[in-house]
């Protein structure tokens, strides 16, 4: 018998199992509301939202945004927008109101859902519906009282459009599948291990590619969502301890910020044994990995994978066989990208980037033909990452061929930077890359030739990248250089550019 | 990007990640030749006998029949078969020759594979390809020298066909596609968290639904799959330690063994606290559940199935809001099916009799379209089971509402005992029904009328049905009645006469 694999899977188990069980436990901070409630209240609002939806006028494959940071409301949008067979759209809540607005006018959202404390930046965005997140949205969307459109399930619908920094100026939209989510929450939670047991921390933000789906496979076990709106150490500390957190999913400048708080927590760390952590994004150092493993007693794990691959790729666990091992030789080992996920197939192309074939991968982009054609060329998802496959599979990635650069787990465009840099009356020629940093992975560095005779100064250069830039993608530091090394076509040789920054270390990324 | 979910991703796993990791651990007392591979040599044999099958003419869509007791070249065929677009289709080995060639028939096997030592006993038995399982088998079907032919891979494929004894005398054929045992396999491991630190007991036969597929996921992980021929309490215990298993699956008659073995075990019973069982069949009485976990120290899982849907539509796995509980207050939770796996939909209808929609539910009988149409109708699966599901979405089964008796974990027609007795020129009336046992859940218990004036013994009975019958499907007693009740119908009324001897329990199916 064949059943789609959708979203509405997870939901339905959670109301079914576990309906008296805490769903979301809300943000305290929350402006408007905090949302509290069990799976089976989440079930119940998901349905009427459904019907509010219906009433407003969106139709099946129609798109639904939102800018807003972790919040209860956000999240149970998943298990009402996609399972009525409308497209959730959940937009970078960093961007500024133009950016926002290209990926509402690019997606066509139809309604546009705000955080109340974001609201008043985005006055310029113009969406046919407008609401504000909490009592406005409960208002606007909340029909208990009728009976929702049924939808024919179907597992090859898109599900959401994740928009993502490419090698390009412009954000692509990723479309995935009710089944490529299904498959990557299923399989995520059986590499990692999710049960009845987990309490799981959304650090992640949920725009950033839904925070990876966990949320999905804990939903399934009847899991506490525990939101988090801003990600501070200290507070993330806290929250373990109040809510005996067992699983989270992040960037490592989270866990970095984490590792920073935990030195001036007062008594033994919580969540000594308990906590679960994968990271990916960018790999941290293997001294900040075996320090997670050491100083907080956290299970640390990595794995691989974009927005275009839902993400799960590639895991990296301790193996059994090294379960004895020492912290440090632990951490050497989980320093890899890790091995394929059941299911996916990589492999290293003869130009040395690492191609995947798997049902995580991204359908493809949103109204942009030419990209999906070249991403998925030979019927192999092409990552844009330089790397090598060890004998156990395990991935290591060496070199990020796509021009990006991911600061915070945040990744931004290096052509992006360069074209704002550009802006500058004074410059003559410019290039954004990539330098380690301790707190962010990588940070953004510009390196400028000036006119001759011109004047400008470091200040000048990331002044305009903040006024026509999301803040994180403006450059920290600036250095002005008498001339940028091109190949013989033109292109400018980040490669060589990133060198001398990466020196002694065994990767030229983070 | 959509790939076929496929039995191939799971060896295609080992393989990249764990070659080096002994696949299987053979049975000592194989007849011929155990086999001690690794991961690598699994999956090269695996190309191998997908080669071999080419040169013996087998065709993409044919069946590859085997008769066989748990053995590592019956499990490593799951890889070769199935995974080239054959059909595998495993035979239960206590079957009679006519048995078996009734299922070689109907399913029209090109090939049948025996058990050296089970051969002599099918030398009635015809097939195109007789071979005895060991270096025969490697012989004729081993070419590691040639390249296997591909296959376009179709996760709604038929990967095998599963025979079971229905309601009626002939068995029918479950085809199950490679979509079902995929779905099967994945939300199985996650549902009892499988990692690459388990160690995997085939203590279920593999042609009783595919040793439930735990065995696929257990591939996925290079977990090492420990064999066991013949079933064994002690040597079950001997396997524990021996291998330092992690986890095994099997009928409640199984652990009756090994709770009597361990009464007499010498020092502490091995696999305290690691050991996790998962168990189905027919439910064990509360006091097996609790005895499991007070005398073994095992973690006692049910799950709720049938040979029709791969198995999993229930688990019951202890909550997190009773772990506290006291030994006794959790078998009694235990004791209950479970609630829906992950993607399971199960509903009770009006004549109380349990139904469920799933990826796990068969795609159809094999050349039955009848038997089909009355499984499926209306969209939902039919388990033939009479329950009841609680608040908690769990299940309960109280009556089986097919003709259906479980003894030791094998199905046996009611129907098909009662035809048997028949056969007796003494009987005039006859029914076959399960009646409670210690240690095989149920036994069979012949209820007989016999002719005016006519003679016969209960021995003659249980004789002429060993004579005709699997052992297993034989009465262990008879009761000679002077009528049998029947509905105005003329149907034997078995709930009635299951009554009395199921008195002060629960339930009336063990």
């Amino acid at each position: 018998m064949r059943v789609p694999l959708t979203l509405q899977h997870f939901i339905d188990r959670a109301e079914t199992v576990f309906h008296d069980r805490p769903a979301i436990i809300d943000e305290p901070d929350q402006p408007a509301d905090p949302l509290d409630i069990t799976y089976g209240e989440m079930a119940r609002r998901a349905r009427a939202i459904k019907a509010g939806l219906d009433e407003l006028g969106i139709a099946p494959g129609e798109r639904v945004g939102i800018v807003s940071h972790n919040a209860g409301r956000m999240f149970e949008l998943f298990y009402s927008v996609p399972t009525s067979g409308r497209i959730y759209v959940p937009i970078n809540f960093r961007l500024r109101p133009d950016e926002v607005q290209f990926i509402v006018e690019h997606s066509g959202c139809k309604v546009l859902l705000m955080d109340e404390e974001l609201a008043p930046s985005l006055r310029s965005v113009y969406a046919k519906h407008k609401i504000v997140i909490g009592k406005e949205s409960d208002e606007a969307l909340l029909r208990f009282d009728k009976e929702h459109r049924p939808w024919e399930a179907d597992e090859d619908a898109p599900a959401v459009i994740n928009y993502t920094s490419g090698t390009t100026s412009n954000p692509k939209g990723v479309v995935q599948t009710h089944r490529s989510l299904w498959v990557n929450a299923t399989t995520f939670a059986m590499h990692m291990g999710v049960t009845d047991r987990d309490v799981y921390l959304h650090t992640l933000p949920l725009f950033h590619c839904n925070g990876w789906g966990m949320g999905f496979s804990t939903t399934a076990f009847g899991v506490p969502q525990v939101m988090i709106r801003k990600i501070d150490g200290k507070e993330i500390l806290n929250r373990v301890q109040q809510h005996g957190l067992t699983l989270a999913c992040g960037a490592p400048a989270v866990w970095n910020m984490v590792l920073d708080a935990a030195a001036e927590w007062d008594g033994e760390v919580p969540g000594k044994d308990q906590m679960r952590l994968v990271v990916a994004g960018a790999a941290p150092p293997t001294r900040t990995i075996q320090r997670i493993m050491d100083d907080l007693g956290w299970e640390f794990n990595q794995i691989y994978g974009l927005t275009e691959t839902s993400p799960l790729l590639t895991i990296n666990r301790v193996r059994k066989e090294d379960l004895e091992k020492s912290s440090e030789e632990k951490a050497q080992l989980l320093s890899k990208a890790g091995a394929p996920a059941l299911g996916v197939e990589m492999r290293v192309n003869e130009s040395g980037e690492v191609l995947a074939r798997s049902n995580v991968v991204l359908d493809r982009y949103w109204n942009n033909p030419d990209a999906t054609d070249e991403a998925l060329e030979g019927g192999w998802f092409h990552t844009g990452d330089g790397g090598s496959i060890d004998d156990h599979g395990y991935v290591t990635i060496s070199d990020r061929k796509k021009d990006v650069i991911i600061t915070g787990g945040e990744n931004v465009s290096s052509i992006e930077v360069e074209d704002t840099i550009f802006t500058h009356p004074a410059v003559e020629e410019g290039a954004g890359i990539g330098v380690p940093d301790e707190k962010w992975g990588e940070t953004i560095k510009a390196l400028v030739v000036i006119k001759p005779g011109a004047e400008c100064t470091a200040e000048d250069i990331i002044a305009v990248c903040k006024q026509r830039l999301a803040g994180y993608k403006a450059p920290t530091s600036v250095e002005f250089r008498d001339e940028i090394p091109r190949t013989a076509t033109g292109k400018i040789q980040k490669f060589k550019l990133r060198q001398p920054y990466w020196e002694n270390r065994e990767r030229q990324v983070n």
